[in-house]
């Protein structure tokens, strides 16, 4: 019904620079024999906010390599995380699938919040990737190539579960935890978790030298990697830690970002020198790749798994921050380069999320598309080539939980076209937007327009439903509670 | 609808021995105060088979002291596990839910099975039992009763989900396994996960000295637990994780089992040298209830999490075993003894399964029922008691997953009176049997009885409805497999 009321986007109508001058190169080059078939980089970032690049528009963050990756290839300016927290989007990238179709719609391992303060009981969630999803690692590395991760997990909190499970030959630190105890070496710490109250301990992830600093030490083994594998094809996942708390920058950078004034400040100088360590490491891959002439036949990605931290830095113009269902949480970077396939320095406004880049990775590569496994992305080759129609009818999130973020609560949200609505869970709540006019989701416009907030509403039920999302339901201990003390 | 083909069944009609002297006494002792107030023992065995005791009817099995529970209180002819294998039936005993409710359905960590064998996809299930759930041990701690845990816990994969952090002050060797490496000193051993392949290094869950057997073990420490609780109430959940595999007997009890012929062994002998270290430590934990005058002031439960498993023991008349939804895999010994409140001897013919046990606890102890969490658990007071109406529409089993165990397959139950339809996800057959005439389950007798089979199923469809249990969808790699090869 609804799909009458919007355009159905075409890539050509959206991507400024359409790329049609490479369709034959790219027929020559072929893609599934021997050595010239593509490589993958897949550079995630955690937390990094959708204006903390220069690329983005942020003059205070110096991140002039991943400008270069802008420069060089196309920038999506409504790139999105398929979760406000970090393990859903992740298990989003790497099995094709919305967090809800897969039941991880949840950071882990949460644990518990308080039982009897909440309106709503949250819905049940997987703790860890299950190994029945065949990731795009495990696609790959069954057509042949190398693949390799590095960095943050956050998938599992067993052994079993962990990279070298899902596909990936090789892994550098990756493993339960979503932080590192310290960004120094031996890069280990304590944490208590928020919801149980337990200390972890956490060690270290990697080995290293004293003085040795994470984001560093995770750019030298994707360089080793990459040298390593340069006669084979191969799939790099390089998952920075950074630039999640604790933060801690390299002092030197820290000093350079604090003689900006305070309120000049888009951030916490110790946030802003973890972001340019971050864009340093994306040089080093970068260079190692054009050294090696690997750059025209491999594919970076890079792009984010939630919204800016609130504690960290400014996500204005976008309204809230990560954890929240609002822009500030949702929206993130998303970059691709691939000389002689992606015309340099194009921008596309069409929506894109964390579940396209297995589908759009498989196409690029040659690989046979797995249809059962990665359902809810969508290949973005025709975006990226300007060939062929990209028909996508619209986004959805699903966060049936709490955190302690700011202005998070429990909600569902679907983009169709410009329209963004979000139900409250709690309160049912409605909010309409229209984000081509107000960005910063600042009017509330359900109530001027009940039919199509009615439109959008059934369209996400019936989302729900299809992907069999586990709902909220009404906390009874907290009805419990309200009636003892009146 | 089908209420009406069914009479309900009340306490008074299906308790041969009705207990009604006792009411005065009951009352006389008052639940909720000092001293007098109930201790609590629940005895979990670990795949003890429903007919392997001497008081159910083996002659091979040597179980005097548990034989005499049964003198001393009721048994239930028809117990039934939550589940026919064990984390679920352990996670319904604890949170008094189904386990599809908990979405909890299959044992942990049981990882993936083949991939492309299958017909259908398992259902989506936690690995742990999530900390949200208010266990019956934490309702009792609240109360103010010492809270102790011993044995085999295999609800989650992380020590944040340990017995600790479940409600229970004392947690004896339990943790995320679900069977030693070893019943020997020290208890070690190594283990290859079936489904991934990867080998776990059981470290030793207990202290000990060389020679030491783990049922005894957990027996000293169940002694030594009530000894030091003799003056406060008190909640022992004893948790076997006997008569699991390995299978390791005593050497002397194997030794006289051995003497039996094979041809009229019920049962491996080790497996009845394990059954016969049991029954000695439910002798040891009753002579110290004896000895501090407690047994009068104490209800005792004992039962096992599901069938016999097919490699120890025979379940016949039963069909099949552990792991399987006929009554072989999920009918189970229940029995309970309370001096003064249930009648010696007496014999419950009524349908009672392991969410029962928490609303019976909670009663017996005079703490105040949580009927936000035992949802799905009825107390058994009444049949206890003879003393009011026990009222249930009927029982349910939900199995949305695969196991290697013999007339396994993927399935859906309710038992109402004494019909019992089976649903066989795989393929939507449907069988149905009367138990009452058929307890072997040998004669489907659905194609017979059209209009009960459809009403019966309806219902248990509208239950898997009510319950939010996820289901089982097709395989598409499956499929695909299928396509190639022809």
């Amino acid at each position: 019904m609804l799909s009458h009321l919007f355009h159905v986007s075409l890539a050509v109508l959206f991507c400024v620079a359409s790329v049609e001058a490479c369709a034959d190169e790219k027929l020559s080059e072929g893609h599934a024999n021997g050595k010239t078939r593509t490589n993958v980089v897949l550079i995630l970032i955690d937390d990094l906010g959708w204006n903390d690049l220069g690329c983005y528009g942020s003059k205070y963050y110096r991140t002039p390599n991943i400008d270069a990756l802008a420069k060089g290839g196309v920038r999506f300016t409504d790139g999105y995380a398929a979760c406000n927290v970090c393990s859903p989007t992740r298990a989003a990238i790497l099995s094709g699938k919305y967090p809800a179709r897969l039941l991880l719609t949840q950071w882990l391992p949460s644990g518990r919040w308080d039982a009897t303060k909440y309106r709503m009981r949250e819905a049940r969630y997987l703790s860890n990737l299950p190994l029945e999803e065949i990731t795009v690692a495990e696609a790959m590395r069954e057509a042949g190539y190398r693949t390799a991760f590095m960095g943050k997990w956050h998938l599992g909190t067993e052994t079993y579960y962990y990279p070298e499970h899902q596909g990936f030959d090789l892994n550098v630190a990756g493993r339960d935890y979503g932080a590192p105890g310290s960004y120094f070496y031996p890069f280990e710490g304590k944490w208590r978790i928020p919801t149980t109250g337990k200390v972890l301990e956490k060690k270290s992830p990697l080995n290293g030298k004293a003085g040795d600093y994470l984001v560093d030490r995770l750019a030298e083994e994707a360089e080793k990697f990459i040298v390593s594998s340069k006669d084979e094809p191969f799939f790099l996942m390089l998952s920075h830690y950074a630039v999640h708390s604790p933060l801690q920058g390299k002092p030197d950078k820290v000093k350079e970002y604090e003689k900006t004034p305070t309120k000049k400040q888009q951030g916490k100088p110790h946030y802003a020198a973890m972001v340019e360590s971050v864009d340093d490491s994306v040089g080093r891959v970068m260079r190692t790749l054009q050294r090696l002439k690997l750059e025209r036949n491999t594919l970076v990605i890079f792009t984010s798994d939630n919204g800016g931290f609130a504690k960290a830095t400014d996500n204005s113009p976008l309204r809230a921050n990560k954890g929240s269902n609002y822009e500030g949480g949702i929206r993130v970077p998303v970059l691709m380069q691939w000389p002689g396939h992606i015309e340099p320095g194009s921008i596309c406004r069409e929506p894109v999320i964390s579940n396209d880049f297995y589908p759009t990775i498989l196409e690029a590569t040659g690989i046979e598309a797995k249809p059962f496994q990665h359902l809810d992305g969508m290949s973005l080759m025709p975006l990226l080539s300007g060939d062929g129609e990209f028909a996508r009818d619209a986004l959805y999130w699903h966060y049936p939980h709490y955190n302690q973020h700011p202005q998070s609560f429990p909600s569902g949200v679907i983009r169709d076209g410009d329209w963004k609505l979000i139900e409250n869970f709690e309160t049912g709540d409605l909010q309409l937007y229209n984000l081509a006019k107000d960005l910063g989701e600042n009017q509330n416009v359900a109530q001027q327009n009940p039919r199509l907030t009615a439109n959008l509403l059934a369209k996400l039920k019936r989302w729900r439903n299809s992907v069999n999302a586990d709902p909220m339901l009404k906390n009874p201990q907290y009805q419990i509670k309200k009636k003892t003390p009146k």
